[in-house]
């Protein structure tokens, strides 16, 4: 069985025709994160880098700030439990499970610039990247890149899901994640761009849509947004000086 | 201004062109749902039938079953609250947000079956009913539909609050849910088939695609499950019998 889908038969219909097949579907797992002992939350998502998608949700939450304090990460996959132990064990806020803004976010500095035929031959890699999008329809994915490459990649039933495995996949490989650029197949609401404005990206690009939240709090952290990157075609709603014609 | 979007400007690229322009971006509201005083959840969501979002929304979660047991809902735009009285006052069991299975679930016993002519055009007609989408692209659509009709319908940034909102909207106005279709934009996972499954839709027909999870819990249920139903092709994952040929 391929990681992170499974096949079942489907009965499929095109125009008046009727043929049965047989398809792959994304698997959806329930995860339950328990950070020294105490059980945070259920995360429903694709099994696979468990360790990421941990590590990723802490730090999202604010519960980590990184791989430094991080004693152990075990994986139950049987069981479905990711049972995290940090170096020092403080009180568990609860508060921080619900709450938008889990930390103070700086605003964005970074000088980088690129050029928009770059922008478009990252997006061409990045759509290349997902097997399991391309054979379930069913997954999200994200990518940390650089001007010029990808750096960490994954995929997920669960856009955020998938942009915290990449995060926590820096932290606990030790990528930087400052001045970078992410790419997310998702839309780009509030939650999901204060998640990048965390971790100090300079540029989100998504091949969806943005909400009028995000395009706001990008212009305020001064993150360059982009929605609709499909083809040869983007609209930049802030920073556009950060991508150069060439 | 138009209701659920609002209008930004926008560098738009293509290929090696940059031309500036305003675009309708989809507008995310932070909605408090107050249940007899206590505070429930806020929800991120698209303004508009935001009574239909909290009753849908109380009934999803098992607060309350019927329209019989509210006794008002008052909404208050400008502090993004809406408050919903019951006629008796129970207390509120908070565990209900973060369970799965909210009440039991019986199985499907509707006999419905459709064409898949009839199908087909179900979808034509869902696909032509969301000016937010057509305008934003970034809005999630369902509706309500017997064999022959849309009988209710509704958007938001929120594919779950686009499905509590046609069932909230099911009860505050009398339109029985039992034995019918369901369409929605968004993915199909293991939620989205409880929500349906507690209100005893017959048929779930998404433009995207099915979780494994969806898959089994339909087949237990005794749900049609269709999938990637899009132009004048499907995929139909459980109880084909439901859709006859002609």
């Amino acid at each position: 069985m391929k990681e992170g889908m499974e096949g079942f038969p489907v009965l499929k219909v095109q125009g008046e025709g009727r043929n049965t097949a047989r398809d792959m579907v994304a698997t959806e797992f329930p995860l339950t994160i328990i950070l020294n002992e105490e059980e945070l939350t259920t995360l429903l998502c694709t099994p696979k880098d468990l360790e990421y998608l941990a590590a990723g949700f802490l730090a999202s939450s604010g519960f980590i700030e990184g791989r430094e304090e991080i004693k152990g990460i075990i994986i139950d996959d049987e069981r479905g439990m990711v049972r995290v132990e940090t170096k020092e064990t403080k009180e568990i806020d609860r508060e921080l499970l619900s709450r938008r803004y889990p930390q103070a976010i700086s605003h964005i500095n970074s000088g980088l610039k690129v050029k928009q035929g770059q922008v478009f031959s990252l997006m061409d890699k990045f759509q290349g990247l997902s097997p399991l999008f391309r054979i379930t329809g069913g997954v999200h994915s994200a990518a940390l890149c650089s001007e010029h490459e990808i750096l960490a990649h994954s995929d997920d039933i669960g856009r955020h899901n998938a942009l915290d495995k990449v995060f926590g996949r820096c932290i606990l490989e030790d990528i930087s994640t400052d001045g970078r650029i992410m790419i997310t197949s998702g839309r780009v609401s509030q939650e999901v761009l204060l998640k990048v404005a965390m971790r100090k990206i300079s540029i989100i690009l998504s091949i969806s849509a943005p909400t009028d939240m995000a395009v706001k709090l990008a212009a305020a952290f001064s993150i360059t947004l982009i929605g609709f990157a499909r083809g040869r075609s983007m609209n930049i709603y802030t920073e556009s000086w950060r991508v150069v014609a060439r």
